[in-house]
């Protein structure tokens, strides 16, 4: 018996266009297929990858629990989520020792904020692994947008829009170029804090950035609150343009 | 006579496979294939894309100009490199006004840190233009040293070595994780910056990351302060794991 291997397999932003020639190739010739999705709801990034599965492959989903209504600082979150995760990474261990190569589907990247990095870092210790690199889905964004967000000596930063608003507003103002994630509810809050920190007429808001029904448009003119989690805002750099 | 289009194409890190499949296609399809070269050098990304050109493709190389000896401040430079880019942007609009294609092959992503972004600032008002997202050299470089790099609500920066130490010792003891480019002679002021933040033991250096000698290794673990411009020091976030 030949000895499995984990695959994280980056299928880029959305479109199935954008997942690379190896990525595709990591898929076809895979055993088994996994993919995280919320309970109850198919997962994007399976629709992803959908053209380039084949159609007897086994697969296995791997549902978060729900514990959205648990706060994030909370025990039972931390609880439930790490059981979550040694859980799924007990049954793909259990392919793996079976010699089957399983790949393991990501959204963007899957060492930038994805979730296959916790079945990563239990696995590699005792498998072979591979990581085959991805679009990110904020490069998708900048890129559908036609908006250059960095360059020369530019500062870049990613900031999760959860951070309280002082720290936001500090933070903005010391980058050259920013990306604002988990926009959601804190549409309002991020607001005060690109106008603190001067930089609100430069912010772009985009919500499924490289999809059909993209919308794209200043944040300043966005009239209402209202954002979904996954909505991005983007404050471009390289001001001092040759 | 149908109207040209411009299409920046990202080609990934270096490695062929990891190029789009949508990158493939418009390269595949492209009229003419244009590609920044330092003078007298052959263009890596050339390189890369190679596999997926056509053999009669007509190719426009755009050679920088030897601009090294200037201070980049200087007004000389900036009247170089200006020069340099208008002159590449009227030699692919006239290709664009005839009705073709052309596509402009860009390492790792077009709109993040890539020299494309000059040429769109100065065609897109007057041309259609598509911008083709890619994996960006630092995605490339976490995923072949299999390297988580941000989680969670991590703070992610990117940071040119270029910057004075005490600058980059600040923004590096914010952070949660960090990218620090254009390493070359800067490596000893990076170490001391590093270790001055306190993450010093956390940093890891990367040359020709996804490349067949790629060279990784913890940056305390390299004895001597001789790196190339283009290797990179890694410093993951995701500091605690559930």
């Amino acid at each position: 018996m030949s000895a499995g291997k984990l695959i994280g397999v980056g299928v880029g932003p959305g479109d199935p266009e954008l997942m690379t020639l190896k990525a595709a190739r990591a898929l076809a010739n895979a055993d088994v297929i996994a993919h995280f999705a919320k309970a109850g709801r198919a997962s994007h990034s399976r629709v992803t990858a959908a053209p380039y599965l084949r159609a007897d492959v086994a697969e296995l989903p791997l549902s978060y629990p729900v514990t959205t209504e648990l706060p994030k600082c909370s025990d039972g979150y931390h609880d439930a989520i790490r059981g979550f995760f040694d859980d799924a990474a007990a049954k793909i261990g259990a392919q793996l020792a079976a010699g089957r190569v399983v790949a393991v589907i990501c959204e963007g990247d899957p060492l930038f904020y994805g979730s296959y990095m916790h079945l990563h870092a239990r696995l590699a210790p005792r498998f072979a692994t591979e990581v085959v690199a991805g679009v990110t889905g904020m490069s998708g964004c900048w890129s559908a947008a036609g908006m250059p967000i960095a360059q020369g000596d530019d500062v870049f930063t990613v900031l999760p829009a959860t951070l309280p608003e002082a720290e936001l507003a500090r933070r903005l103002a010391d980058a050259d170029a920013a990306v604002i994630m988990k926009v959601g509810r804190h549409l309002p809050k991020l607001r005060r804090a690109l106008a603190c920190s001067g930089v609100l007429e430069r912010a772009v808001y985009i919500e499924n950035g490289t999809m059909a029904d993209a919308v794209t448009m200043p944040l300043a003119a966005k009239r209402d609150d209202h954002a979904p989690y996954f909505a991005v805002v983007l404050v471009p750099g390289w001001v001092s343009r040759p």
